[in-house]
């Protein structure tokens, strides 16, 4: 078939730190009908983040007056995380921070978050470095397939100026984040300026279909790509000097 | 099948003012298998633009100093038809613009576009009302197959701190854009606070991994998603009492 299919990896359990997250994706992988040559392995954060333990308990968090101004009504240890995770605040209304994280991502508090916690009190954080996450899991996958894959690390990111949140990639390995068409040639023959798609951020949020948040779906596959080089989520950054918006 | 499928409409010819896009798209389906219930189909604006006549000439267009000194090195009538199509100017650093349309999209030239144009002199605008667009091709389409389809149109937008373009949804009829999962639980019983999903942009970045921009696929078909209700793209704009980036 020419085209794409997007297949959710449905029936994995709740993922804990330590868990041996590439054998639960080989097994739900196993059950769609196993992973093929160039398929793409989307895995939601969340699930990178707790099997490598990145969660706080808010009882170990004390709060610093800045954290209780930018809290308003909410609880001011999560906005201790925030701020804790953040290397640069970009915008706050309270309880809302938007910041750059360690890996030059902007987004809502900074990455932290509160849904699909392992506990009430438990905040999940990104993980620490995602690309290389993408590719230990990448390796994983490939030496017990066979076949040449690509991973691709996602999170949900709001937009400026756009209303909701859309998948992004925050760590891959194994494909190119940016298809580069600058110096191509349009179908009248014109040359293409300034054309350069994020193809990694519309994987991520073509997965984003059909994993659901509430249905813990938190990996698919997409198929049908043909993978060619590899690369890092932080080419996803825009250089600050090219930053119109910092 | 689980999932999606995404899938590329080839062989259409270069579309030109006045044509018959309806029939153009369904003879491009029927040679990919026909269309079925619950079809997405996605359409690039350019293609749209064209069809409904929404392109300028430059030899008609009559620079003012402020275009001129907008344009930097660049053709101070490009910049001029900018301003023309733009309703605020969100940031500019010559020859780039970026700014807000009428019909509230923030984006770069305010969707005025050189490339695919028809014409070495021609620039292509963004249609009038994208979402009447989508909702006249709708009708027309589930008219000729008896289906319930929708219709999404198209444009690649550049985002503040990420690099390349994304596709996202600047007309639509015949589903939701937006998914809202506040109210409901995580998968540990939590409830899912501020979590809307932009399914329209994810939907357009999905169809742009199929559509290229310089191998004349104007537009795909996404199979696979439950389409219920309908909405426009306008619900995408976020209101500027909740935009922290205005």
């Amino acid at each position: 078939m020419n085209g794409l299919r997007v297949i959710p990896l449905e029936g994995l359990p709740e993922i804990r730190d330590g868990d041996d997250l590439a054998g639960l994706l080989l097994d739900a992988a196993a059950a769609a009908g196993g992973l093929e040559s160039h398929d793409v392995v989307v895995v939601a954060q969340k699930v990178i983040s707790k099997v490598e333990g990145r969660t706080v308990s808010l009882t170990d968090v004390e709060p610093s007056p800045r954290a209780r101004q930018l809290a308003g009504d909410e609880d001011p240890r999560r906005l201790q995380v925030i701020l804790r995770e953040a290397s640069r605040i970009v915008r706050t209304r309270p309880p809302l921070v938007i910041a750059e994280t360690r890996h030059g991502f902007v987004c809502a508090s900074a990455g932290v978050d509160a849904s699909n916690a392992p506990g009430r009190d438990q905040l999940v954080l990104l993980p620490l470095d995602p690309d290389a996450s993408a590719a230990a899991l990448r390796a994983r996958l490939e030496r017990a397939t066979g076949v040449r894959l690509a991973v691709v690390v996602t999170d949900s990111f709001g937009r400026p100026w756009r209303q909701g949140t859309t998948d992004v990639a925050i760590g891959l390995d194994g494909l190119r984040p940016l298809r580069d068409l600058r110096g191509e040639q349009d179908a009248a023959g014109y040359e293409l300026h300034a054309t350069v798609i994020a193809t990694a951020d519309e994987i991520a949020g073509a997965a984003e279909l059909v994993m659901g948040k509430t249905s813990r779906i938190p990996a698919a596959i997409i198929r049908g790509l043909q993978l060619d080089g590899s690369g890092t989520a932080r080419e996803l950054v825009m250089p600050p000097e090219r930053d119109l918006f910092r």
